[in-house]
């Protein structure tokens, strides 16, 4: 908190059927750290179509990245092409081995881990797709936000918000963090307990693997075991 | 949930100096139910500079924009300009005259206050703001999320969460509310519990007034009071 003048740089990957409270939730919170600057890499710089019905503009092309102190990988449907795309994972190996954290929220993780960076780490990722983390050499640990070394991953969507406050106080510390959490008001209060499958009515788990989830695992699977 | 065809249109302002979480979170959510066409509305279709580093990409102008079955409003710095607005002030009521749903998130409200859309409704706001709600003849209540007839306004910033969670139980029946909930993994493990001045340390509320809010609280009372 002392050094406010030095930068402190954020890069967040966007892309197409990107799942945007991955980023915006972390966005919201990390952009008030001292020094912050926010950058939003995509592999060209035009608009990008979030899972949401609206588009965002990325600051930056891959190419033109300045190298990030926090690196964080967001997830989304779109994740089945980012594991596909050798540009982009190798800007994520160039990007994480000089960057201070190298983080992921929901099915970020399986970028990560397509690049190469969760051998041998604890991660965890959208609870649909945690069973796909061990095809990188990782080790699936159920908690909303896992920390091995300089690795974080966080678990789906919202949980990026609870990931971000804990990256918060790690480098600003705790008394900052919970300035930043009173001022965003994160006191929440969800009207309903269905936020994960431990919780959860069993018959909506089931409905959402038959609808939507189950398809789709396969498939990023598949692509998987090809490559 | 039986009339999937059917478009519910959800309308968001867009302006610059938006807190962008008071967006993303809700669309995030409220994007999922059925029929769902999400609107971002700004005066011009040009890139709207949030809070966080990063621009969106409006899809309409306010000329242009369709009827809205929901209409939200976010809230963020730049609340100041949009209730000096006229043109954005006249939007809001020839919307909010035929919307299902008349809603807000953060300091959103005040743009509703300032359209006239608050008179005699019990709201809220952002902790730091809610002492302006009386301005508009509307009643504070201290809650997360207010709902006075078909005027929804929730708290700071991730309130909108919990709002939208709201909202798609009335909409579409608490267990698809649920299903989304589940989906998009919303089960908060804050690791402080800051995130309200009654929960916070005393400390942290006065030095967030002093810095900012104190401030802003101040220039927002006298643009109301000139108006």
């Amino acid at each position: 908190m002392t050094d406010t003048q030095k930068p402190f740089h954020i890069v967040f990957l966007l892309f197409n059927g990107i799942t945007q409270l991955d980023f915006t939730g972390p966005a919201q919170f990390l952009a008030r750290m001292p020094g912050a600057a926010v950058h939003t890499a995509a592999k060209h710089v035009q608009p990008v179509q979030t899972d949401s019905g609206f588009a965002m503009l990325p600051s930056t092309s891959l190419a033109d990245c300045p190298q990030a102190d926090l690196l964080c990988i967001p997830g989304g449907f779109g994740t089945r092409d980012v594991i596909q795309d050798e540009e982009t994972l190798q800007f994520l190996r160039d990007q994480a081995a000089e960057a201070q954290y190298v983080t992921s929220v929901c099915t970020g993780s399986l970028a990560l881990g397509a690049a190469g960076l969760l051998q041998g780490r604890r991660a965890t990722s959208h609870w649909a797709y945690v069973s796909l983390l061990e095809k990188f050499g990782a080790t699936y640990e159920a908690a909303r936000v896992v920390k091995d070394g300089n690795v974080i991953t966080a678990g789906g969507v919202t949980s990026g918000i609870d990931f971000a406050l804990t990256v918060i106080a790690e480098i600003a510390g705790q008394s900052f963090a919970e300035a930043v959490q009173l001022g965003l008001e994160y006191d929440p209060h969800p009207p309903f307990d269905s936020g994960s499958p431990a919780v959860a009515d069993p018959k909506l788990v089931t409905l959402l693997n038959d609808r939507t989830y189950g398809d789709v695992l396969k498939e990023l699977q598949k692509v998987i075991d090809a490559s």
